[in-house]
């Protein structure tokens, strides 16, 4: 098993810290989002889409940080990433990709790049943008975790998954920013303590990476 | 079983080809994306991530258009939307998920909006980074189903699943602006025509929609 990440890119964050509560070890290689290294012809031959995180696997390639997740998941079951109903499923699934889908990717480094060039906004404009879908996203979500009954030590329940894997680094981008405030998303903050706690989460962080800078 | 959509939302186009697919037929109610109904009290106290779709079944509330998906797939099996191998799935999702994360909410109305005004761009700025980001998303795409043999009629093998659900919404939004060229996406644009020859995928388009305007 080998995974192609980098050291700040979220999305490798995420399978990071998959890979540690699952105890697998892969090789890794790092690809620099900065200088770019992702459009290079010998990794978009490995994957297309020219994103980190791609993991290897017998020979097959992943991309895609949750499709990656939930295979880690259905092929090492133990611990289990998502819960054993469907509703409970579709309840961590739908926190997850609140993430993914709907705040990480519109902040994601490429598009603030376009922002800047050629869109030509300055620093000041991309913060606004950069923090402005964090807190719409962070809203709904500390309104699901605090509402409905569902949350425990952790998003749901008492033992981390699938939506604590993907909100641990969208904290860590809500917290570029000190303009950002984090004091209205007391429970996202209590789980991402929680979470920090555990060694699977800690080690997977960006500054323990043997690519950080 | 209640869905909450919306005629020209993709997310929402997704779950009705899905619910077609199943054989399901939910009642519908209709949140009008373009009057803000997705922020009213009303729709937030059921959605607080204030988009659409959402779909209640049993009581249960769900949210995000791929936890959706994933669920009915769980609770009405036939016809399967999701491959049977670990290998398979993760393909499937991988390419959901380049179009789900990484083209379509960079390009969500309230992106579209928020680039409008605060931002300060016209629609010809608007135009330029609608068709950007589908274009990045579909090279990759394009490339993935042209060279890694796992195609068949549809995006995996010969029968429509969770990729092609994707698909084809984001097609309709990448023939928006007839400035956007699809002729360098021969593989996507013939899985979109199998696609819309079948009528689950014919009957969850926007203009067939009762809320259509």
């Amino acid at each position: 098993m080998k995974l192609y990440g980098f050291f700040r890119s979220s999305a490798a964050f995420r399978v990071r810290i998959a890979l540690n509560l699952k105890g697998l070890a892969p090789e890794q290689e790092f690809i620099h989002l900065r200088k770019n290294a992702q459009s290079s012809p010998d990794y978009l031959q490995l994957n297309p889409q020219g994103l980190v995180p791609a993991l290897i696997d017998n020979g097959a390639i992943l991309t895609q940080s949750l499709a990656i997740i939930e295979y880690l998941d259905e092929t090492h079951p133990q611990p289990p990433l998502l819960p054993r109903d469907a509703l409970g499923r579709a309840r961590v699934r739908s926190i997850a990709q609140a993430i993914t889908c709907d705040i990480h990717p519109i902040d994601n480094l490429r598009v603030l790049q376009f922002l800047s060039k050629p869109m030509g906004h300055d620093a000041k404009d991309i913060e606004t943008w950069f923090n402005h879908w964090i807190k719409i996203g962070f809203e709904g979500i500390e309104q699901t975790l605090a509402s409905d009954g569902k949350a425990g030590k952790f998003c749901h329940g008492d033992a981390p998954g699938l939506a604590d894997i993907c909100l641990v680094p969208q904290v860590f981008n809500a917290k570029r920013y000190p303009s950002f405030d984090l004091k209205p998303y007391p429970v996202i903050m209590r789980i991402f303590d929680a979470c920090m706690a555990v060694p699977a989460f800690d080690a997977a962080v960006p500054e323990k990476q043997p690519d950080a800078e």
